[in-house]
């Protein structure tokens, strides 16, 4: 299979697949969001192998999106965690929980909620907003490039 | 490279992850956000293989993002759109984008903005938000599971 990189594509949708979207990225994030840090803990929550969590972690920690730090416990050894790039993936993490709840599951064995822990209501779904509040559908957007041409 | 399906996996990421996270997919539905709707034009602006565009519109045409229709001024052939299910990956795709915005290119060259096509001003960034609207953090949120145990 041929593989293109995206990476520097003028595209910031395309750039983002090309750090997260190589198989497995995102559960690793999903994985940090919900607290893993050590390389045996995601080995066994994900169940892939060690040479391709390597390559995965590594990518990510190139990428920006985690950080390595020593275990505090055992020095030698180092733990992942969620840079500031990372942790403002939390609105991303946010949508695809929020779309497979709709659409890959009954509403009878959607499995978890996210709630507010401190009232335990539910996280609101996701709404993409005009400036002033108002929300918007596929219809109202409109995507203009702020070069060459004024309307893309 | 092992791979293993989650589409039978326990949470809503794991489903979104084996069903969109392929290499390309994403970028497919983003072209169909676009108005791309043609093989060849998905073909032509991905710069993809023929193989492997068909691989991957089959997978999405199967899973319920997109759908197949006659194209109008040629029955025999046929174009791909986006389901109900397709359209509310927009959530998604913003978040996306925002993100790649933010993190992917320096102020100067992000290449285009997402705006509100009645007034052109921008869209707002996205915001995970409480029940009444109280912006949430990582750190306010938990994820609760239905079955099994009261707390994830």
């Amino acid at each position: 299979m041929e593989k293109k990189s995206w990476a520097n594509a003028d595209c910031p949708i395309a750039r983002a697949v090309d750090l997260l979207g190589e198989w497995g990225s995102l559960l690793i994030v999903r994985e940090a969001f919900g607290g893993t840090t050590r390389f045996d803990a995601f080995q066994k929550r994900l169940g892939i192998s060690r040479n391709l969590l390597t390559t995965r972690l590594n990518k990510l920690v190139d990428g920006g999106v985690l950080k390595r730090r020593p275990i505090a416990t055992d020095a030698k050894r180092q733990e992942y965690v969620l840079t500031e790039m990372g942790e403002d993936l939390l609105t991303l993490v946010v949508a695809m929980r929020q779309w497979g709840d709709r659409w890959l599951f009954t509403p009878d064995t959607v499995p978890a909620d996210l709630i507010d822990g401190r009232d335990g209501a539910l996280v609101s779904p996701l709404e993409v907003r005009s400036a002033t509040g108002r929300p918007l559908t596929l219809a109202d957007i409109r995507l203009k490039r702020r070069r060459r041409s004024e309307d893309g």
